[in-house]
């Protein structure tokens, strides 16, 4: 009876915050998708992911001989142990050139609507195959690619394990299928996030809760929603004002390059947030080195509003829960180059 | 009665087999050891090899951050995928620079006399400080890599553990000491010609034992010996007739610039030759790219003779037999950097 007692007590004194919890997760729900198996499977098109291309795949994500110089691998830029990018701000490349642009992630990728800050890359099969030809990146061509599987009887052997019926199984778009095979392999599911999503009230504190509030109220969920929370569509950047120069030069006019069509003027592809907090720095011109300070912009560039520093802590706490498990990728051992193996140059 | 007749017959003509092996074998374990875990043990100088640094040391070898730039680490030029070196001939590092000599190999580097081809380090530790700090390697410096290890909570944590007796643990000095410990878990055990050391007739080849004959008889093992066959002992370059300058360029004196003694010009380190053949191209200066030709460049160079193709393919073969497992690694999750942290220049 006392037992009972106490029990509905504090079942009607914390009714409020189960009721608020709930409320945030179905207003959440209809935003955000938690990462589970289902959207894996549904994210890659058009290349049927086996374990001997995923097995593929790694070794050529991780070899350097993919580039002109052989010293540069998917993984120098995209590094898995930093987030699924580098240093930044931008990469460096071939001949210590710099990119134009920051290396985005590669984990959670394959949820990504396209690839590459300005969705020029259709999935991530096609945008594999740039960085490697880029003078300012990998450096290479196709042809020389190639010539390198050719050259290591290993590789060979593992692109007919992948390629079982394709009469030209050690080719360049086959390179890219592999890479992307092993890519949508890195996905990063059970963060706090995903949890409260999933039902777990106690994976966000009260802070963190709050700040899931503000990002939903405020519209940050409006560019930033989906499975990846962001790189789901296209949107302007500098809604509200322009952003400075560092920030959002004026010579890179985004995906206007990319559709020729004038109002892509300063559209990119909303950055996914999945954790967003292990890869400063942030912005395609990895610019902005605090989360707090991203933040900010975005609020006063996006929404024409100007956060207290309260509010901005509550959604840099939030985003923190986006953090998920981090891939396990064991260092792939690769086949041994030969005598007819291109030399690096 | 048939069936012993049998065996007799049999095992009268397989003695001059088994006592060839035999004798081979003797001969073989004069000159070389297999890597077993007595030699592991015994390998590592002044530095307790303990779980925690080893963890901390798998983590610093993989970490970029290390390096002025954040994007060489340890694992760009001794790349654990191949064969513990990079595609060379000498490796690439800040701004492009290229290294004067070609990288050696992290594979069980701990059974070396010293470190470098010329020595100049006494051990794994103190050769861990030297790419560091190289202006055409990693071009940082102790005070800048401590900053940013202080500034990573997650390694401040990781440092206490592998150093709990040290008043200040986060140190460029036990930086060192944990790559080290990590390196001194990188052997390669359980090659074919261990197991034929160890008694296991069938594990070479007629023709690799052949090289095994003639790699004695010709005196090869005099400068590749013990455990890691070869890094064993200083030796001139040169010694029957000099190599050209591609080859032994006149500029490199070698070790004579480590003791600044007129004796030791040319002379280096010998090679280690464990797993030699996953790691073209060969030589300090890594401008021979075959087996085939770095053997015959040995032959007449070290020991004035002129090999048969056939007995060139002989010890090339016995040297493929010096592949052992390769480690097995995981990739390492790095900490976040923070606002604190140097950033990349």
């Amino acid at each position: 009876m006392y037992r009972s007692w106490i029990a509905a007590a504090a079942a009607t004194l914390l009714a409020p915050a189960f009721a608020m919890a709930a409320d945030l997760r179905i207003d959440a729900n209809a935003i955000f998708k938690p990462i589970d198996a289902a959207s894996v499977a549904t994210a890659v098109k058009n290349n049927d992911i086996t374990a001997a291309k995923i097995e593929l795949g790694q070794k050529l994500f991780f070899d350097p001989r993919l580039s002109k110089s052989q010293i540069i691998s998917c993984n120098s830029c995209h590094n898995l142990g930093t987030g699924g990018v580098d240093a930044g701000p931008t990469s460096i490349g071939h001949g210590w050139a710099k990119g134009p642009r920051r290396a985005p992630t590669v984990l959670n990728a394959v949820f990504n609507v396209a690839q590459f800050w300005d969705g020029r890359a259709v999935d991530l099969k096609a945008q594999a195959k740039g960085p490697v030809q880029a003078d300012v990146e990998m450096n290479n061509t196709p042809a020389e690619v190639e010539k390198t599987l050719n050259s290591i009887p290993a590789y060979v052997t593992a692109f007919k394990a992948a390629f079982p019926s394709d009469p030209n199984p050690v080719s360049f778009d086959n390179m890219a299928k592999a890479i992307e095979a092993f890519e949508a392999t890195l996905t990063t599911p059970n963060s706090r996030f995903d949890r409260f999503l999933k039902g777990e009230d106690a994976a966000l504190n009260d802070v963190e809760k709050k700040g899931l509030r503000l990002f939903i109220d405020k519209g940050c969920g409006g560019c930033h929603g989906g499975v990846n929370i962001g790189g789901n569509g296209y949107f302007p950047f500098g809604v509200a004002q322009k952003p400075g120069e560092e920030i959002l030069p004026a010579a890179d006019k985004g995906r206007a390059k990319v559709t020729h069509d004038a109002a892509d003027e300063f559209v990119f592809r909303s950055a996914p947030l999945r954790n967003v907090a292990l890869r400063a720095p942030y912005f395609h011109t990895g610019s902005v080195w605090t989360l707090e300070e991203a933040a900010d912009i975005m609020a006063k560039d996006q929404l024409g509003e100007t956060l207290s520093k309260e509010d901005l802590g509550a959604i840099v706490a939030f985003l923190g829960t986006l953090t998920g498990d981090q891939p396990k990728v064991s260092y792939p051992m690769l086949p041994s180059r030969t005598k007819d193996t291109p030399r690096p140059q």
